[in-house]
Parts: structure tokens; sequence; C-alpha cells
């Protein structure tokens, strides 16, 4: 792997010195001690990022939800969480000392009110869940963001997907937002390959083809790359 | 692994030409395209199950919701599903051919009434789930099982473990029950070691140490396997 990609990509450690804060996986939110609420989320597109960003030179704090993936490169840290509320916390904690901020895990929106703390057996016929929001992560941490730091966040769509996707990347103050759509055949969750759009916030709207999650990785590195140079130095 | 277990267990092919049905590991039930409920089961205690029947020669049909197990004996044949009703299904045509039965998947009690064709978009504060009950598939299976056949289910209880074990056997038709308690240390999911009660029809009760489920799973083979000369020919 490594051998094929210095064939054909020049090594490049362009973000030497980059602190890094990157969200991957999916999260779990508990009904009772054995049931939760999850996603198809497996962490593979936030992993690949964290491997391209660490090999590039940047040191990366990895927020990882429960998935099957491990890191090999001494340039991540990886800070496991189970909940939207812990991944919120560990995020909150390491936003402030970050220059580039990439969401890319699959939080969930919404939480059970309640969690039982014992298993709840079966009763009537039907069971009526509760759940309330959890913390929109992403719009939390664009309200501090400075001048000096850049937010990259993703969209999964199934449709009004660019016009969805550019209302997130402003609402929530975002440089720029990776769309998948779950339309496309072979991207996002659970697939070797992804299929994304970039959508910049000065405008700029990239769509790149179906590749591999790694190759997919450089191609958004090399497009935030290019606008870190544009921030203002930390006063 | 097979040499430890050799130089301390006779091998034993006490099962031969026994046909056995066996479910391990959870349900996933959809609540859209991207988001489900499931619980923490990881399937190791069946999959163990699995591989113990097959080495003393048993033909096992492993039914298997989403785990990342594999199973490697020749004498094991797997069956992927994902959801209850899907377990269900499987269930129903495998059942009449098996002398033995084992239930030790986590099923799903309850799954969403209404699958959502997209991702649910985030509205409101709060969100209501409405489940339905899956098919109780102990309780079916229970009610066609014929003199010949023999089944075991699983209870993982949090309180009042024994008197809702033993009505579980009951209610179910069950011949066995083996009993995971919450409460111990050590036991039960995601553990590599399970701490188990076997309760069965007639009334004996054996409760066994904390082991490794590999040791957990030949606990529970020896017990089938003493009572399986007390069925009555198929007629």
């Amino acid at each position: 792997m490594l051998a094929m990609n210095s064939l054909f990509r020049p090594i490049n450690t362009d973000l030497t010195h980059l602190r890094v804060l990157l969200t991957a996986g999916p999260t779990q939110e508990a009904i009772d001690p054995v049931r939760y609420i999850s996603n198809h989320s497996t962490g593979k597109m936030g992993y690949a990022l964290a491997e391209v960003l660490a090999e590039r030179g940047a040191h990366v704090t990895l927020v990882s939800g429960p998935t099957q993936l491990t890191v090999g490169h001494p340039g991540i840290e990886v800070v496991q969480v189970k909940t939207a509320a812990q991944m919120y916390t560990a995020c909150l904690h390491y936003f402030p000392t970050a220059t580039l901020t990439i969401l890319a895990a699959a939080v969930a929106d919404y939480t059970p009110g309640t969690v039982a703390n014992k298993k709840i057996k079966k009763q009537g016929d039907t069971l009526t869940l509760e759940l309330v929001r959890t913390v929109d992560i992403a719009a939390r941490l664009g309200q501090q963001k400075r001048d000096d730091q850049y937010m990259v966040g993703f969209a999964l769509e199934t449709d009004n997907e660019l016009a969805n996707a550019q209302a997130k990347l402003i609402g929530k103050n975002l440089d720029l937002i990776v769309l998948n759509s779950l339309n496309d055949i072979g991207a996002a969750f659970g697939h070797d390959t992804n299929q994304v759009t970039l959508i910049h916030r000065h405008g700029a709207i990239h769509r790149f083809g179906l590749k591999d999650k790694r190759a997919v990785a450089h191609d958004i590195v090399d497009q935030v790359s290019a606008q870190l140079i544009h921030l203002q130095p930390h006063s």
C-alpha cells in the first residue's frame, strides 16, 4: 500500500506540525444495559483520513466511536468514545488547539431521553421510545471557531443532496462540507470506496468519481491543504 | 487450542449425525436506511457452541445475526441474517429437521413499526419511535416441537433471575434454559468468559463457575448430550 502510494504520489509532508481534530465512526446510544441505537458507519472514511493526514505530517487526535478498526501511525492519538455526549465532550477538549477539525463521525441526532438501568422486559405489543436531540457538535464548534481554524463537516443525504449540504455548511459555520449521497452505488457506509462532492464555503464545488476511501482522503486533504494558507494567524 | 483441548479432554464424537439448529449474535432492526436498533451481543457464546458441537461430530446450521466472527469447521453451515424477522424465517426452515435446537441469539423483542425509506432528518427537539413486538422465535418453535426434538434457550436477566428464567423455560416449552446474569462480572455480552446456570425442564439446576466461553460451551453440550438419549424416536 505504501509502496504503491509512493510510486504514484510524491511523498508529501505538507502538513508537518498541523494539529488536527478528527471524529470517526458511529455513536451508540443506550436504551438499556443491553440495547442501543446506532448507525451503519464503519469509520473507514474517517480512519483513512487519519492515516493520510498523519503520513503527510499532521498530529491527529482521532475521536472515534465504536469501530472494528485500528490505527498504526504514531502521529495518530485515538480517543475512544461511545455516545454522542462523550464525543462532544472530547471534541470540546481538543478543538481549541486544533487548526484543522474534520467531523467525519456519524453522530446520533437523537438519544433515549431516559436510559433504563435494567433490561426492559417485554410487555405490551408496542413500545414507545422517547428520544431527545443530542448536542449538534458541528454547530457548537462552529460557534467557537476562530479565524485561524478550519473546519470540515460531512453530510449524508438521500434527497435534495446539494441544497441540504449547502444549508448545513452555512448553518454550522463550516469551511468545507463533504457530501456523500446514499443514492450513489458503492459509496458511503460499509464500502471500501466512496464518491464525494466537496462544497467550499466560498462557493466552489468539486465532484469526484468513485474511488478507494484512501484516495478520497487524499482528495479531501489536498483541497483542505490549499485553503489552510488563507487562514488568519492565531492572534 | 485444539492441542490444548485434546490434552485435557478425550476426543469425543458423541454427537455424530446429530443435526443442530443454532442461532447466535444480535439482530439489527432498521429505523431508516442509516439508523438501527441493536444490542451488545457479540455472538461469541453461540459461535463457541457451534465449534464445540461440530468438533463433537454434529452437523450445525448456524443462523447468525451480524457479528465480526467467522467459523472454520466444515461441519458448520452459516446462514447470515440481519433482522428478527429474517432469523425467524430461517429458523422455521431448519427447525423441522433439527434434533437439537439452541437459541443463543439476542433477538430484538421490538422493531420499528414502520421503516423510513429515506434518512429521517432532524426536526423537533424530540422524536417518538413506535416499536412493535417481533415474533417470539423460541415460543413459536416451542409450539411446533415434537417429542423427538430437544430445545435449549438462553435468558439474560438483571433481576429475579432464576424465577424469570424458569418462567421462560415453561412458557416457551424449552427443555433447558441457560441463564446469564448481567449482575455477574465477566459474564455475558462482549466478554470471552461467561458464568451460567443451567435449568432443566425436569427441575435440575446446575450453577457453573466463571469460565472461558469454549469451556462453557462444553458444559452445555455435555448436559444436552446426556438428555438426548431420552428423546422419543421420530415416528
